[in-house]
């Protein structure tokens, strides 16, 4: 349904509400406290430092009404920013959410996200609440987050902090989500009709719902507090990838690493043709789960905690090469930063 | 100049850059330390809370080639955030930038934008980096914007804490920016020729280059922390204008206000007919003043901080009517919320 263009008069649009009926929605999901001031004031634990991340996320671009829901556009833009804190170990402290949005929207639209937005800063149990941002008329849906955490400092989790003989861990299965997008955008593929209902759903759960891993960051903010050997923990989120996560890491740590392939697990288990399965786990993207670089017995007590299809992946070496080799050492894969969506490319 | 119809190919556009250029431009602006991980990490003092604030700003809707240049965009972004935070009494930490960008904006406009921006940031000497923020490609030029700042939890500044008897303090001169647009629209109306060039310019200058009264946070939290009497100054900036300020606050804090005309300068002074004066003084927007209602010997002493075109303005009554009398008590207006620009009202 292309809301643009739902024009009967029966779907109230955010010009029939006006700027202060779009406020006084919007502030209904806010806690009162944060309401009526030129800013809102929120409380960081003495001894902690700021985490800021912030994303835009803009309709044609990020999302369309042909696949993306205006709930999951409201999850999604929030497990992107919690991932983001989740990925340096920060306790989430609050967000702002700005809107851009043409005066033809639909109220429903509006609510739609904003449900969303609240449900996915429930995850992990933090109840993390928006302490701002603005609403202003455009012509293209925008949706502009900002996220804070807090951390000790030094206590972080870094890319830069690698070393040879740490264990590469990943925290779930990749490839899920363009598994799931894939069977949204052609749902009747005929190479993919092995796949078993209960695992499309499971695979379109991943895409439209994915699940910012905040559930890890306290074991991850205590071992990184407590830990002698200060900031041993490398890392960050596996949004743009796995191989990108990889790379990112090696590339700012100055190492490489290799990659055991059966360790990665296969969506090919899964019914989908081997010849996307290992495309779509290293480059898929949009999982948002950890890559984590550690010793190896913090690494097995981290799969223990972060559950199923969390698994010790590989090894960070000194030669700079990133490959990917299996257990028979046939086959090998070079990973690289593979181009994903490429913003600002001409026409 | 519509940079958007520059089609020669000697200027260098944002899609000639690519996602990595544009990211390196951008980041050129950052410190280095907050570049490279999901997130970035900046120091709160121990003992202080968070002040959040956002906003966002659309092309045709806040600003436009034809009377905001890129560097100016960059400036009252910035401004009106700043501002917000010194409402609050609250110090900046940081500051979010998250662009859309059509392909096809000059790379002179994105330069021109940051350059507006780190110079707002120098405002008042705290320097204020920027740490983090996105960029993407959108069909209209948006700027988000998230400002953080600390501020002693129970020492911020609010709007509901004016009393009966306190007095009204504004940090300068109001309704200058309403000029300098109306000098930028129609330079050569006649109403204003007898405005001098100096005038001019200063008009000009306030609307363009907005001044956010971060000087004055340092003494502003210094009282509000030291008194036995806490949370005693009540207020706000005054973005949508010195009567918006004041009837917010009245409401916020359930009292009235008697503000003295003769007390609020007048622009006529400066050359402007007298039956726009008071209205763009009331009514104008965007001075990014601070209207704080505090008891009079400490109003004494803000006056002389703040400088020129601070004043005493009135008082906080218990009667809910908000009026402007003139000092024979001839002339009264009441105050009202008048809207200024709403957003979503229909076409």
């Amino acid at each position: 349904m292309d809301w643009d263009t739902a024009t009967q008069r029966s779907v109230m649009l955010v010009q029939d509400l006006g700027e202060s009926g779009v406020l006084h929605l919007v502030q209904r999901f806010c806690p009162p406290e944060v309401v009526g001031n030129d800013a809102a004031v929120c409380a960081v634990r003495a001894g902690y430092a700021l985490a800021v991340t912030a994303d835009m996320l803009v309709d044609d671009v990020h999302f369309s009404d042909r696949t993306t829901s205006a709930y999951d556009v409201g999850w999604r833009s929030i497990a992107a920013n919690l991932s983001d804190l989740a990925a340096m170990a920060a306790t989430p402290i609050g967000v702002t959410i700005s809107l851009g949005l043409p005066p033809t929207t639909p109220v429903s639209w509006l609510e739609g996200l904003y449900s969303g937005v609240v449900d996915c800063l429930q995850v992990g149990g933090f109840d993390v609440p928006i302490v701002g941002g603005d609403v202003c008329s455009s012509r293209v849906r925008t949706v502009s987050i900002a996220a804070f955490g807090e951390v000790k400092p030094g206590a972080e989790i870094r890319r830069d902090r690698a070393r040879a003989g740490d264990v590469i861990v990943m925290t779930g299965l990749h490839g899920l989500s363009r598994m799931g997008l894939g069977l949204l955008l052609e749902p009747d593929r005929e190479e993919w009709r092995s796949i078993a209902v209960v695992d499309r759903e499971r695979a379109i759960a991943a895409h439209q719902r994915p699940q910012p891993r905040l559930d890890l960051v306290r074991p991850l903010q205590a071992w990184q507090e407590n830990r002698q050997d200060s900031s041993r923990i490398a890392g960050m989120d596996s949004s743009d990838g796995l191989a990108d996560a990889i790379v990112q890491i090696c590339h700012a740590s100055r190492c490489g690493a290799i990659v055991w392939r059966e360790a990665l697990g296969s969506l090919a288990d899964l019914g989908l043709p081997a010849s996307l399965a290992l495309d779509w786990t290293l480059y898929g993207g949009e999982d948002f789960e950890l890559v984590l670089c550690l010793p190896e017995p913090l690494a097995q007590e981290l799969v223990q905690l972060a559950g199923h299809g969390a698994a010790i992946i590989g090894e960070i070496t000194e030669s700079p090469e990133i490959t990917v080799l299996s257990r028979d050492h046939t086959d090998l894969v070079r990973l690289d930063r593979r181009q994903g969506f490429q913003h600002f490319s001409a026409p």
